[in-house]
């Protein structure tokens, strides 16, 4: 495969102001692979238990998403979380988190997995991502984490910020993880532990794409119906990686692209719970998207 | 003049992270006014108290700003304003406020003022910017406005709304007055009590403007390092409206070069304390500026 990511699959409890969804297929890898495979061919490396029914396979068979790397434990029970949204729809409220399965979660890589080119590091245990890392010869490796690992694993993670081309984070998390107030000096600090380029994601402000020597902005989708948040970043990072990954070269031209096709799936996914959107959507409709967005920043000398 | 702007002209104290500054030029009709000269000639409707010096008049004689509608109270105090910004700079908490002459301020217009064909009325009470609009014949008129007013003086504030061009307001702002949390629709319902467009200002975001059928984003300057937010979006107002009021038509085209004139001067205006950065701007440096805007959200199709 071109693409792989590792980290959650899981079954989540959803509320948010315009409805509720018990028990819908989630996780960072789920949203990332569904994403992705609208551009390259991706394969998931997660676990889940023996709760994990087919009809919950389905979304990645109808997505030729490969799970050739998906650990099923028998008698284990998927991870699940249960959440909410508040009126503004901007932070998720943790009812609950159950581990099960994935508390020991070992990921084992099959030898096509680890020649994949391109590699996502989903938010899991910064550890972890280390590990899967260091078996794969990837040509292009980008990672995401999250608050809890910047305040209790700095260092596991630092070692990991390390190894990789792209940290795609949030802006709230980008100026934890440098201790620093200002996004652009931040965003130098983190460069400087050792990736190329720093991904921001900035929720319905958009994201932002920052190198050493370069910066590149763009808008969200102005969406008159956020209905389900959950899972946008993650198909963002896989709209972007795999944007990357059917592209003949990676330059700042292509990587500008890649943010805007990330942003694309985002808001595609936080129109319907799940991967419901995403699951009817056509290539047309990312391609229209796409040009709209170019329209939303255009502007004359 | 081509462009007159009504609101305060006032005496700041202001404490940042990086430092502090008694008894500063400040005000919306300042800041504005200054940021506009850059572009097209700028009279403004204030009043100050006898404590306003030759000094403090200065920056409006260099800039050469007309001071003909500018009113002096003999025997009164300037409107001062005291405040104070936190780590993240994004919200001024006010320490103190004096309204002073300000109180009792009745817009006095000459005849020359009256026939400005761009008018922008600066954050004041309602009422006072509804009895300017009448009085002047503007071809163009824009308005900001702030939470104070949309709470405590509601019917007022929308009656003054219905007898704009455009609203210039942030996104809180935005939300608060149209009592819906998506921003799309709280668009939707502002453009409905009467504006052709929406401003919305996004700090270190942005800005985007909203019309019935069109949407345009442009990212904020990168800024390394911000010093005093003091006065941000009324130099975005004022780069806003005048660069439109020298421009030969008012179409999307020129709407959208306008926003991104606002977020140059916003960008030099917070780089320094007061107006001291806009004192020694160039043209050359704006329209440099505004190049790399262009260069920030470029991407090719």
């Amino acid at each position: 495969m071109s693409l792989l990511v590792v980290g959650s699959v899981a079954l989540d409890s959803v509320r948010t102001p315009f409805g509720v969804r018990e028990r819908s297929l989630g996780g960072a890898a789920t949203h990332f692979s569904v994403a992705a495979s609208f551009f390259t061919d991706v394969g998931v490396v997660a676990v889940v238990g023996d709760d994990f029914t087919d009809d919950d396979l389905q979304v990645f068979r109808e997505r030729r998403i490969s799970i050739d790397n998906l650990e099923r434990v028998p008698g284990g029970k998927t991870f699940r979380w249960t959440g909410e949204y508040g009126f503004d729809l901007n932070t998720a409220k943790t009812l609950d988190t159950e581990l099960n399965v994935f508390a020991d979660f070992a990921p084992k890589l099959s030898d096509a997995a680890k020649r994949s080119p391109f590699l996502f590091l989903a938010n899991i245990q910064p550890s972890l991502q280390k590990e899967v890392r260091q078996q794969v010869d990837a040509r292009f490796v980008a990672m995401d984490t999250m608050n809890y690992w910047i305040e209790r694993t700095r260092d596991e993670l630092l070692e990991t910020i390390k190894v990789v081309d792209a940290l795609i984070i949030n802006d709230a998390e980008a100026r934890e993880l440098a201790g620093e107030a200002n996004l652009v000096r931040a965003a130098r600090k983190i460069l400087a532990l050792g990736p190329q380029m720093l991904v921001v994601k900035r929720g319905e402000y958009g994201a932002a794409l920052i190198s050493r020597d370069s910066y590149f902005a763009t808008t969200a989708y102005p969406l008159e119906s956020v209905f389900d948040p959950t899972g946008a970043g993650d198909s963002f990072a896989g709209g972007f990686m795999g944007y990357l990954a059917q592209a003949e070269q990676i330059d700042l031209s292509t990587l500008r692209r890649a943010i805007v096709y990330g942003s694309v799936m985002a808001s595609f996914n936080v129109e319907e719970f799940s991967c419901d959107r995403l699951r009817r959507l056509t290539p047309d409709e990312i391609r229209e998207r796409f040009l709209q967005f170019k329209e939303f920043s255009h502007f004359e000398l």
